[in-house]
């Protein structure tokens, strides 16, 4: 084996920006895949934010990014300052709310405000450059973000052990080659050979679609099982190690990821098989001192009812459908940041 | 709160035999609930192994008697005793494997085979006589099994407490008013109220269809949530006990249920909920010690890939679909029989 390198297997761009600071953003429809590889524009913040919604664009890295730009987008033709401040002041909490609980949008929307606060600008133009500038050097962080956690995590991965990964934490979830699966594929560009267990991820199947597309489109063995499975292929002992990412980690190391994460490294502990997760420094709000404070979003129960059937369902019939659970951090392993595989408290991230 | 009686509440009809011994079996056809509740007839064993294999008919204790009710189908207006005895030799070993992990298939199929062996009717339709009673004999004692399930069990729920179940344990999956949903509906008929939690159990999503459905249309309050939602709500203290049914419990108490039942007894120990089986004698296979001795069907990977797209999967991903797990015994807290909540050695049941 030789020593970790940069080099890594070719992954997709989730979202790019298109053009000079009247531009716009190109993003992958990913409610669209693994069926169709389509691409939408978006050209103001009520698209990004449906987009959001929608989840055409998701992964805790990716909103970041996406929120970074779709400021950019909120003053899109407009010259003269008074009007550009105005607009940013009235779009901006709208995109800093599109989604609660991954703290990346917010935490850039912010970053976005201080450049904002701090600009000098004299004129409308001049601060939207600043702001463009902003939001690409945003994005080219995550990318380098993304590229130091697969270096990070690769050697973790060991020849002819199988994987298991939740949702997706891949290229379309960040700027880059993504948080977990940047670690399989760094892995997989190092020569190691090893299998992917994909959980399918209800309700909205992102596993199942993003996750084991972006792991065939580059030949890295991927299987695809309903959520409740894994259940039994941890006891068959079929599954050595979990890796997956995180949409914020408190201060003391619970992890907020999709729902069934927390099951799944309950399952993982029982197996004694170690939980990992992959996630940019980015992600860690070392303002919220644990879990339980991690706003949990509550989405729309037509998500769960949608795999049954067309029509409305029974009447009686309710249904709960959150769509983020806690790890708690005494069942991970492992944090896999860009600053190296880490431990509480987390020093070498803490502000 | 008063003692507990036998009455439940109005549950549906899995299956009925209609006619004499040239007649036929009417199941409601389960893979269209519950947009519409449709019965078919089936006429010969071939039909019903197919409702079988796709699930038109399903559950241990109903598949115990559309096993029975096959025997009587394969000999239709047959009469010579030669005929009759030859045409059952070739049938019975195919109905008896038409799905392997469910205990109760078997052995209806060679309880029927002993009515045959000790049989001393001279003509065929005179076997044929006995083979019907034997079927019906056996329907009923699964209606009182399911009732003294539902007797048993009842106490255990409290007023006010949320209950989790898992698949679809149900009048759909018995001859009489279910096992896990007897408990159920005998507690509700007894006047204490409380909540259900659906797992809407994947791939074939029999607790989002089927259990959801019969719970519903009486009136009992019920939430479906995906398998991967539960950890999250144990999380927060949500559910105060889980009832399942189960396929096939080894000597030892081991139990094989639908896949995701064990990842639940997982999660409940987690959090010092109490995780209850229910499921009649018949269910117990005392020849199997223990429960890594039960066998799995694995299924077609179609199933997992259905809920995503009707279009087949990118090259390169593969899928596992088994339909079954062990939940060992050090996870039960009693196993609900209809001769009361036992624990193992079961003596009150052994044979």
């Amino acid at each position: 084996m030789g020593p970790e390198t940069s080099s890594t297997v070719q992954h997709p761009e989730t979202l790019q920006w298109s053009g000079t600071i009247d531009g716009h953003v190109v993003l992958i429809e990913q409610t669209l895949l693994p069926e169709r590889e389509q691409e939408v524009e978006i050209a103001n913040p009520a698209e990004m934010i449906d987009a959001i919604v929608r989840l055409a664009v998701r992964g805790a890295p990716a909103l970041g990014v996406a929120g970074a730009y779709a400021v950019c987008l909120a003053t899109r033709k407009l010259t003269d300052l008074d009007e550009v401040r105005g607009r940013l002041a009235s779009e901006m909490p709208k995109i800093r709310d599109a989604r609660p609980t991954a703290v990346n949008l917010a935490t850039m929307v912010d970053r976005m405000q201080r450049v904002i606060d701090a600009s000098t600008a004299a004129t409308g133009t001049a601060l939207r450059e600043e702001l463009l500038a902003e939001a690409q050097k945003i994005h080219q962080e995550d990318r380098d973000l993304c590229r130091a956690i697969g270096e990070a995590g690769a050697p973790l991965i060991e020849d002819g052990e199988t994987v298991l990964t939740h949702c997706n934490a891949g290229a379309l979830a960040t700027g880059g080659s993504g948080t977990a699966l940047s670690v399989i594929f760094h892995a997989w560009a190092a020569g190691r050979r090893f299998r992917v267990i994909a959980d399918e991820t209800r309700p909205l199947l992102q596993g199942a679609r993003l996750t084991a597309w972006e792991l065939a489109r580059v030949g890295i063995p991927v299987t695809v099982i309903c959520d409740n499975a894994a259940a039994h292929l941890f006891s068959q002992g079929e599954i050595q190690r979990v890796i997956t990412g995180a949409d914020r980690i408190a201060a003391n190391g619970d992890a907020a990821n999709k729902i069934g994460t927390y099951g799944v490294a309950v399952l993982a502990a029982r197996h004694e098989v170690p939980f990992f997760i992959a996630a940019p420094s980015t992600t860690f709000d070392f303002q919220t001192p644990r879990g339980s404070e991690i706003p949990i979003e509550e989405r729309a129960g037509e998500e769960v009812w949608g795999a049954v059937s067309d029509a409305p369902p029974p009447a009686g019939i309710e249904f709960r459908n959150p769509a983020f659970d806690v790890t708690p951090r005494e069942l991970i392993a492992g944090w896999i940041t860009e600053a190296g595989v880490l431990q509480p408290p987390f020093e070498a991230i803490r502000p």
